[in-house]
């Protein structure tokens, strides 16, 4: 049998280069290998961000877009959405039951990001069960397999005490679930910081090519590099990851000639557009006509959910049991 | 339209005369003039038990059994079984999200219990959440009126207060909730210290005759009471509390005599015993036909199910709403 995947992102919005390079490329070579559930994670999203919802229903489509637009395909995959399945809720709240609020508390990733988000009021007990939220979605499914970054090994570490706590009280029900360590280009932001919507630094995939073409213009290259003959250094240069990420076949090239004095930034930069907007050509194209279609959307949707439904509901009726709930 | 009311009591084993007393007379009342719903809490239950849960389901037919017998009635009220209905779930999952961890934190119920309950770990994320859930029971019903001794008021005043922050973030949506404040008789248990099944000083409503007798016999009275034809002190002995429970009409008389020293405790309790299993007679003789018939037993949940089901269903359709979720 196929192993099973489990990955999916809150939908905020729409996505950049950063999700991308750093997810969905990978997403799509697993479809090919795995049985993968991808889920719109609105509950997550809501969690960070409860005082403005008013977009949740739009940037749930415009997430799916982006996804169809890049080659996650409903043929192959089940796309999902997370408030659609209620058994989300009901593992939530019993893993909730049993989750020592220690084991909450000390995680590093809760610590970072309420201090990171300073706009929302984290402090709620729903966010402090974010990682609560995330151990029930990959139960549910049974996913043993787990696409993550290494910046995430702590919310898995937690997802799998909670397991072996669960077995521990109710009898082995659960394989503690394996991370599936990706190394994934890290790209920055056109100011430098991490991509990210909220830093308004991001190269969105469904951006027009004249935009990317400017976005990418203004990106600041190697500070130290002042006119286009000084010999570069690609390595600290914000634009040679994007190289990296997107010319891989000339990127050894630009960087001999960039340590070299022999390509500009601005020439560099040229290239880079090109090959950014020759990437993103086919999935923009996918994205306007399937923009048009909601109806369809609403369809992939709705047969995902049932999906992934009646896989959630044979955990739950097991675990149900094994708790020891009446009937 | 009658106005609704929602009250639980967790699945623990059986009821007690604290139980009868304390909330089950005054629920049989309240069928006549309210539209009931009660609420077997088995999450709850859950909550406050987790590591040992190997009879809650046995516990579910328990209560069901003493519910029935003391004239709770299928015909007047809707009985069902909280952990059936996944909305409360659900609604738990979205008030956990918006509800500030400094208010359960400072929840004055919360500290007593993590101090008196020694023998469970109560420090999870679930138990702290736990008035998060009782908030959801209450608003999915859209109960606005909520029978509760006066120890639970700071409950139902975090059940307002998140009320108040929904309404806030989301718009108008729940009536914020009024308590029905119900005195009650506070009665001891045989060793004087709070009737509870935990201190293994209880006596339960289905309790033999006999057995009922013997627990009366074995109460400590006025410990400054040695002969019977000393001067008694009816406001400090336990077996008092019972006699204007149980013998009200004669409970005048009986003070009277005690404090003349003219009643012993032996006749005293003797005639309370009487008087015990004759108001418990009834109840007995229902629960123990009740008790054949489990398929009867589970006819009555699964329709309470559906009905409390139906209701929670139609207020999360508005509450998906107001938040915003797709669909």
């Amino acid at each position: 049998m196929m192993k099973r995947v489990l990955s999916g992102m809150r939908p905020t919005g729409r996505l950049h280069l950063g999700h991308l390079k750093g997810a969905l490329e990978n997403w799509k070579k697993l479809q090919d290998n795995y049985e993968c559930l991808y889920m719109i994670a609105d509950w997550h999203a809501l969690m960070s961000d409860y005082a403005s919802s008013e977009n949740l229903s739009e940037n749930t489509y415009q997430i799916l877009l982006d996804w169809l637009a890049c080659g996650i395909s409903p043929e192959k995959s089940i796309i999902f959405c997370q408030s659609k399945v209620s058994s989300h809720a009901e593992l939530y709240l019993l893993l909730s039951i049993i989750t020592p609020i220690g084991w909450l508390e000390r995680n590093p990733t809760y610590k970072e990001q309420i201090k990171e988000l300073q706009n929302v009021d984290l402090s709620t007990h729903g966010f402090l069960g974010y990682p609560v939220l995330q151990a029930g979605d990959i139960l549910l499914y049974k996913a043993t397999t787990v696409p993550i970054g290494i910046d995430q090994l702590p919310h898995l570490e937690l997802t799998r005490e909670i397991v072996r706590r669960f077995n521990h009280f109710y009898g082995k029900t659960f394989e503690v679930p394996e991370a599936l360590l990706t190394e994934t280009p890290k790209l920055p932001g056109i100011d430098g910081r991490k991509m990210s919507k909220s830093y308004n630094n991001a190269i969105f995939i469904s951006d027009q090519e004249a935009e990317t073409e400017k976005k990418i213009r203004t990106m600041i290259t190697d500070p130290a590099r002042i006119h286009p003959t000084d010999k570069g250094h690609p390595d600290v240069c914000n634009i040679f990851s994007f190289q990296t990420a997107f010319n891989l076949p000339r990127a050894k090239e630009i960087e001999d000639l960039c340590k070299e004095g022999k390509i500009g930034c601005v020439a560099c930069k040229k290239e880079l557009s090109l090959c950014v907007n020759e990437a993103l050509k086919e999935p923009r194209e996918k994205r306007k006509t399937l923009e048009k279609d909601r109806k369809y959307l609403l369809d992939i949707l709705n047969e995902g959910n049932r999906y992934a439904g009646k896989i959630a509901e044979e955990t739950m009726v097991k675990i149900r049991e094994k708790v020891g709930f009446y009937g």
